[in-house]
């Protein structure tokens, strides 16, 4: 097998956790939203990479799902007493990841090396591959205007009103070389649950992305972050909500009309199953909620099942 | 009284220290070494500075004169796991003043403009000021080859022999605008007791500082950082030998040959008056050894008084 898993942050890595459990490092691709990130202070913050290469490492806070644990925040502390912006919670042993960061950027490294070294210095051996290295900033139109997405998402702790989305810089953005070899080599796509609007939508703005995608030739799962009419993790039952579409997996399905095959949905939502079958898309009914590493690992096998089957039928 | 005082780190920042409690924030302008500034990790630090500030602000660790008390190491374990070299400590929120520092200077700010700034945030209103916005790097030819300050100072621990010390980009350099305004207004030039080599020696490497300081028509005292023939803090003693010079107050005496009419020397070192005093300058003997405060303080008021008195004379 030659996974390709798409994904954000909290709960699209606890899959991918389970998915690298059970996949050699060539059998596995793991493309990431770049579209939170921003830069805090001069330093170059990338959200949802750093949430999936800190939950494949283990190091990540069980309790929040992002950041590390046994954090602290003495730096954010003095930021705070220069007369820095402190909202935005970096701890002080994310801060180093930033700063290496934000170095090698400036020394020329793209953010595909860049990630590459950081896992390789984390232990991890399965690609961990920004969707572009190219900047795209996800932008949230609201009742209070035009935000970035962390003003939004962090500051403003999602309350504003979302009326859509913007993806700055994606017209001009170039998939990243191994998203595309990605693309080309992988015989299964697996969309991680994510957000749909916040994580995923940035990922097809790439130009090009969403067209392979639709002619990709293998197996294309999707996992719902919606079950039983509430997100998982984050606002995007809000969001839902707020743009008009169903608070449901069938209004998160509705999203991946053309770029999907076999839509996952959680036990709880089984009674949905036909609506989305509707939709022309097979149904798989799971576990879909990870509140420990064996339900993880075992959503991953379960996904990783259905594709092999698929792909035989 | 207007007075000028030129620093290092550690010692000199303790007789600043003991100028701030005794002199208006018009009264003084505080000018420090640049010199052993050095990018770490891509942060721009200062070590000297920071020193100076960070002891005005009385945020210092007592026990080692530098750095921040109650200082933590976090990011430090971090990029250390990360793979980076971490042989120069940054404490986490020593990194603040770093990460602030950095992001101004890459927004176009000058290290002058930047200093101000952290020292206003820091509560600070007497002038701390760079002796220049141009990078000067101190370099130390050694036994093992030419070393960047910091990497003969913290990674090497001064223990490579010194043959002589060079200050990269001098030449090219200018004194920075308050300190100029500080030798043309000021009517009290104060060397703080700080290493003649490397941290006095680079400020006179600033092109037309030690030309305007031989001319300058105010009173101008020097403290020797060599007391009984052994340093109060770091590789003064060491260097002195290293280059063939006495290893006592007259051998730093001597550095400052046409720099200084009134030399400083500590009341254990009475006995070498004379022979200071055979090199054509005034000698006070006083109390250097600055444990606390109230010492730090008293030191300043009598220096104080004795440029009064020779104001007057």
């Amino acid at each position: 097998m030659r996974a390709l898993a798409l994904t954000g942050g909290v709960g699209g890595a606890k899959l991918c956790f389970g998915l690298v459990q059970i996949l050699q490092p060539d059998e596995l691709r793991i493309v990431v939203n770049t579209g939170d990130d921003e830069e805090f202070h001069g330093l170059y913050v990338c959200p949802d990479l750093d949430t999936v290469m800190y939950t494949l490492a283990e190091l990540s806070n069980p309790h929040t799902g992002w950041g590390i644990r046994n954090e602290t925040f003495a730096t954010l502390s003095a930021l705070d007493r220069l007369g820095q912006e402190t909202w935005f919670g970096l701890g002080d042993q994310d801060l180093a990841t930033h700063i290496v960061r934000t170095n090698m950027l400036r020394e020329g490294k793209s953010l595909s090396e860049v990630t590459e070294h950081l896992c390789g210095r984390l232990g991890l051996e399965h690609p961990i591959i920004p969707m572009s290295d190219y900047p795209v900033r996800t932008t949230v139109s609201t009742d209070i205007g035009v935000l970035p997405f962390q003003t939004y998402f962090v500051r403003h702790g999602c309350e504003p009103i979302v009326s859509s989305l913007g993806f700055e810089g994606s017209q001009s953005a170039k998939i990243s070389a191994k998203f595309s070899e990605g693309l080309n080599s992988s015989d299964t796509l697996i969309f991680c649950p994510s957000n749909p609007y916040l994580s995923v939508a940035p990922i097809l703005s790439v130009p090009g992305v969403r067209e392979r995608i639709e002619r990709f030739e293998g197996t294309r799962l999707a996992v719902s972050p919606i079950v039983g009419g509430q997100a998982l993790k984050g606002p995007a039952a809000k969001i839902l909500e707020e743009l008009g579409e169903d608070v449901s997996c069938v209004g998160v399905a509705r999203q991946y009309l053309g770029l999907c095959d076999t839509f996952v949905i959680d036990e709880l939502d089984a009674e949905l199953a036909d609506d989305i079958r509707n939709l022309g898309m097979n149904v798989l009914v799971l576990n879909t909620i990870m509140n420990n590493n064996r339900d993880k690992i075992q959503l991953a096998r379960h996904l990783l099942e259905a594709a092999s089957e698929s792909d035989g039928s």
